[in-house]
């Protein structure tokens, strides 16, 4: 929780410098709001509450679609950066590494602003959080809703193919191509000529790696079918415009296009963010028969995800449009990171500054008048709650909890007035004059 | 959301200062841990989760009976000082005022320590809060469940009646003792001569309202009856214990010690607390004939509550004894007193310090590169969303949401290398060379 607390706070403090106001929406909604969101898959894993009378309820799958709904709601609020932290639930199987209650931190900027100058400082904080937290180098996959419609389309999908196609495709950073090939043939039934179609574009970089973004556009801007689509000339026109303002927020070199991109949820509309962060990776290859030792950079995961969606806004509330874009961070993910990294070692559980402590018994009521002083001066105090509780006890509580501060009563010392100061960490006492207590303290807090 | 964070800042700085840790728990637990834990009103409360196949689960109802199960599922864990803030679940009507979903914040103490040296440092704890958010007086009511047993057991109320004789006792805060007492011999069918006995404890304060808690707890000493039975002679002497700490910690004249007080979890072993907050309130009284406007203190509500449940843990995992005692300061009432008090008024919603404007069209770029910069260095900026926002537009969101400062761009001044810095609310302005703008602001930002 100690290092959970560190992560949120970096994240908040970037949500708040970006002009982020937070909003509470409740864990649950009416189921019918989240029904047909979130695809094929995801919908299986809404976590529904028993019919106990009432309104019929579910837990939040995300913090996207509470938001839209607020906004529905809130029909004066048509500008908004908002943040959320929370937690959302889903019913998938721990055994797969999933959590079924997790942390999403969200930012959603609703209005309407011009192309692509929100989305770029979405991926701007996205940039600043995963920097700030030092968890290694990461890429922002970008696609456009516009350029999967175009590319579909060209290659003669229909429609309502959409997501099964998605699904597949989106498997392209796990999966080989003949895997995917495969499903899209066999399991969805597409056409080999449309699946040999599609492969030009969702392999672009895969079969020429040194493509820069610029490049990738440009191919989609002269090839000779997709310059004919006008839903791709679309895309491709606003991803510059992206590229252009990345580069302004200097996080270019961070950002990927990529036509595979596909983590579709039903409802973006725009441009599709995906974040992973990269990781190095010891692995033993055999090839050749020798055992070669080499350090890969691989993916070891998607750690944010979001996109615009322009159209939730009025799925609740006809007509009420309320173009939205926003980044969701999975936050579990980086937790673990973070534990990996041993980062988790030099911090403290708790906060406590001083441990008022005792040597001799019936000294409890002393205890509790010198904790009473620290409190009242708002010091982080505490005493053991036995009644005579053992010195080396003591001590071990100290050393255990990392509390820098002992303050002695005695008896000895009662009747002198003073109490003696214990530096933990050096075992160095010494004997301070009861009523200069609170300063001298307060002066050593400070250089602690 | 503003005006929470501030109040769960105040509660979680408390919390701290006393040495808490925190731990999360899930917003689910299994079914049965919740059944029987809540009396027979509580339990129709529980928010069920629907049989989608897996355990059944149940929505969180407190933060106490989760800390138990944790505490059962890890049995090395002793000794523990934890607070948990977090919403819990209850299928109320909310046209009685009431929350489905709320917040309540816990601090609990583990651990076999002596009588009631905890309890004592957790009313000190309340009163901290409670004094920190300057929400007015409060008193702090407590009781015992030897208290409550002992004198069930003289009246010769059976055991299997304790919950519907402390559920009626315990809104004698609320209601005349006639309509108490009807409840009891209608329709809970409890003997009026039996009733007439428990009449002489529970009103003991009603009576005689110059009664000091010493003299109350003086006289179940001295009485006839109660002086004999084992169970109430042992839980005056704890509370005396109790008050004797309470006036150390400076804490004693909120203190009120109360026979009635039976808001029984049915968890409770020893103490067991409640804390009301006092408001003063015009009443118009028409009392013979004339109408007479006085000020009347009158209770405004439960903000907190506690008690120690020694027997939680091993209900869990049975012969594994873990002591507990604990508050649970319901968080949302606070909220609405300070919102009615106001304090609301002062507080920014965002933080944003600067906002980068332009005057002139086409300069959407120079006021991304202006916010790279501060962003960069740490500070709270933003920009217009649009690419050619109006200067009266960006002016009105500057005073909309009291940003104190705005850095404006103009053609002039880039060709000259500087930026216009102007302070809102005086509307003064200042030109500043480009590379000097960080440390300007970082400059006029520490006055602010």
């Amino acid at each position: 929780m100690a290092l959970r607390k560190k992560v949120l706070d970096v994240v908040t403090e970037c949500f708040k410098r970006h002009g982020g106001v937070t909003i509470d929406t409740p864990v649950f909604e009416l189921r019918n709001i989240l029904m047909g969101k979130y695809g094929e898959e995801g919908g299986k894993l809404i976590y529904d509450l028993s019919d106990q009378g009432g309104e019929l309820l579910s837990l939040r799958y995300d913090l996207t679609v509470p938001f839209a709904r607020y906004l529905a709601m809130n029909k004066t609020v048509m500008y908004l950066k908002r943040y959320h932290i929370g937690k959302v639930y889903r019913r998938d199987n721990p055994s797969r590494g999933r959590f079924r209650e997790f942390y999403q931190c969200d930012f959603d900027i609703a209005g309407s602003y011009d192309l692509m100058i929100p989305e770029a400082e979405l991926l701007r904080i996205i940039s600043e959080i995963l920097n700030a937290l030092d968890v290694g180098t990461f890429e922002i996959k970008v696609n456009h809703r516009l350029l999967l419609d175009g590319m579909f389309a060209v290659c003669g999908i229909p429609k309502k193919y959409f997501k099964a196609v998605c699904s597949s495709i989106d498997k392209l950073d796990k999966l080989p191509w003949e895997d995917v090939r495969n499903e899209l043939c066999t399991d969805k039934h597409i056409h080999s000529d449309v699946v040999n179609k599609l492969e030009t574009y969702v392999r672009l970089r895969e079969h020429d790696n040194s493509l820069t973004n610029f490049d990738l556009l440009n191919w989609f801007e002269k090839d000779e079918t997709t310059s004919k689509n006008n839903d791709i000339q679309k895309a491709v026109s606003e991803m510059k415009q992206l590229l252009e303002y990345c580069e302004i927020f200097g996080i270019l070199s961070t950002v990927t296009i990529e036509p595979s991109l596909a983590r579709g949820l039903d409802y973006y509309t725009g441009a599709i963010f995906e974040v992973t962060l990269k990781g190095t990776f010891e692995k033993t290859s055999m090839e050749n028969g020798n055992a070669d030792e080499e350090i890969q950079t691989v993916n070891i995961g998607s750690v944010a995800g979001g996109g615009r969606y322009d159209n939730l806004v009025s799925m609740f509330l006809p007509k009420h449009k309320v173009p939205c874009v926003g980044i969701s961070i999975g936050i579990e993910r980086l937790f673990t990171i973070m534990k990996e990294k041993s980062m988790i070692e030099h911090m403290r559980s708790k906060d406590t500054q001083i441990l008022v402590v005792s040597a001799q018994k019936k000294l409890v009521k002393e205890r509790m008048k010198i904790c009473r002083l620290l409190w009242d001066n708002n010091i982080k105090a505490e005493m053991a709650l036995k009644a005579n509780p053992k010195m080396l006890d003591q001590m071990q509580y100290c050393e255990e909890h990392k509390i820098p501060l002992a303050v002695i009563v005695g008896e000895r010392e009662l009747e002198e007035g003073i109490l003696k100061l214990r530096d933990v960490p050096s075992r160095t006492e010494q004997d301070i004059p009861r009523d200069d207590l609170v300063e001298e303290l307060n002066r050593r807090l400070k250089h602690l």
